[in-house]
């Protein structure tokens, strides 16, 4: 087992990242329900000027959901703000739409550190090389068993931390051979409800194809049930796509509700052996940028 | 004041629901960081069993953003599924979502009581009167200076109870005449932080037009600043738009970089008055569907 730690200077060597440093949790500095004075509110004469703050082992996560359009694509920021150097993470960026996304960050003071992906996409270039191009130091992240380029790969089990926070990376293959889940860390001082971030492993009622890049109808039905809907029930699903407008699940509906992974692995396989979809229009574009985590501009300018 | 309040009985009375009843907060039933004994995780082998939620001050909201793709619309979902009965209200629906929507509410098993809108919207019609036609007993709302017809009207400084969780009314006018804010109520039994779903009158690094139904842009910056940018600025702002991905902002964000409303009132008099945007293509029929809350056809049939 690696991990991945962002610690306070932001020029890792490669021994520092990949040590098995195990994570303290900063018990410390947590206060629990502090009270905030805000300023009485104009035009209101019936509320109170005080409120109790939730508990701020939550408050932690700065979180931002992000969403391109064409390819119906969901981008993750996740930052520790609490964290004097605010790291942040983006999961499945987009090419087109990094620009957006790195003004975020810069407007909230964040510090980007990592560009990681889900997986190698086939409906869009990722924006990690871009990303790369713009901030440097950021570095991508994929998994090993991708078979793509990126600056550090993840196995199974493996954690990736930003400031005190943490996901970890479980391996989801099926719709690719290389597919992994990330998900927020287990503790007090943790994101809670957790957080899984499928990539196309599991969508909302729905899961990715099988029919291409390693998938295995199989493997996705035993990935989602080993490694997904053996999560808290409460545990929030985001995925990489939705095409119906949902911004999020959790386990628990998945678990009743999905109408492919609710079924019995035999059914589930000639669902997915049935379905008939058209070749993805984008796939001899993005999956050759993806191999190289979107460096191929910049790889064959050099 | 009036204050509209789910009861446990469905079938209001119209007393009972414009009565002048202060919600009394209910703490007896908290229970600071529960613990919980999650399974044994398989294949993973580094993870303590044991982790303990956030405060339960927050955990009563259920809270869900969808997307209507065509019109870039932004429906809310909120529910209070401490309540027995686990009263709903839908926020800015729109027609040809409903079904999606309305199937999520009964597969989260929760009771819809209201359908709101934060203003008469130009851009798509309000799915308000299929709900109705489809949910029996469920109530529309809008605002009076509207001039909408709706089961509810609501004015400045009301309140849309649902449950133990209540939505604050503020006037907002500017987009248009009868435009309102809804925001989560203010207390320790309230979400944490507070959500602000703006409609039209702030957008995400925008606002609406203001050049049509009633619009000010002078109204509207006096709107902004007195009635929004006044909240805590943790405040999270969900409004009925975006067109560039985004899902959520806050407070804090908008008043350090709205480019329109973050200028002085005569530049941003200046800057709605030179926009130059075109004819809204589905005002001539969504303004007259959502005059009447989305109750045309069944007024046709009828």
């Amino acid at each position: 087992m690696i991990q991945l730690r962002f610690l306070k200077s932001p020029l890792l060597s490669s021994s520092n990242i990949l040590s098995n440093f195990s994570p303290k949790p900063r018990t410390g500095t947590l206060l629990p329900h502090p009270v905030t004075k805000f300023k009485p509110l104009s035009q209101m004469d019936s509320y109170s000027t005080t409120t109790t703050s939730s508990s701020s082992s939550s408050s932690k996560l700065l979180f931002r959901q992000t969403f391109e359009k064409e390819s119906s694509t969901y981008t993750y920021l996740l930052a520790d703000v609490n964290h004097p150097d605010k790291p942040a993470l983006l999961i499945d960026p987009v090419d087109k739409t990094v620009d957006r996304d790195l003004n975020v960050i810069k407007e909230l003071g964040l510090k980007l550190v990592y560009a990681m992906n889900t997986h190698v996409h086939a409906d869009h270039v990722t924006g990690t090389g871009l990303i790369k191009s713009k901030v440097p130091g950021v570095k991508s992240i994929i998994s090993k068993a991708s078979g793509s380029k990126a600056d550090l790969h993840v196995e199974h089990g493996d954690k990736v931390s930003f400031g005190d926070l943490f996901l970890e990376v479980r391996a989801t293959p099926g719709h690719t051979l290389g597919c992994v889940t990330y998900v927020s860390g287990e503790g007090p001082d943790q994101p809670q409800p957790r957080m899984a971030f499928t990539g196309d492993a599991l969508l909302i009622r729905g899961c990715g194809r099988t029919d291409f890049q390693g998938g295995s109808s199989s493997q996705l039905y035993k990935s989602v049930h080993s490694q997904i809907f053996t999560l808290p029930k409460d545990t929030l699903i985001y995925p990489a796509h939705d095409y119906k407008g949902f911004t999020v699940s959790t386990v628990g509906e998945e678990i009743q509700y999905n109408p492919r992974l609710t079924k019995d692995e035999e059914t589930f396989k000639s669902i997915m052996e049935n379905l008939n979809l058209s070749y993805p229009k984008m796939i001899d574009i993005a999956v050759p940028a993806n191999l190289v985590c979107g460096m191929q501009d910049l790889t064959s300018k050099a």
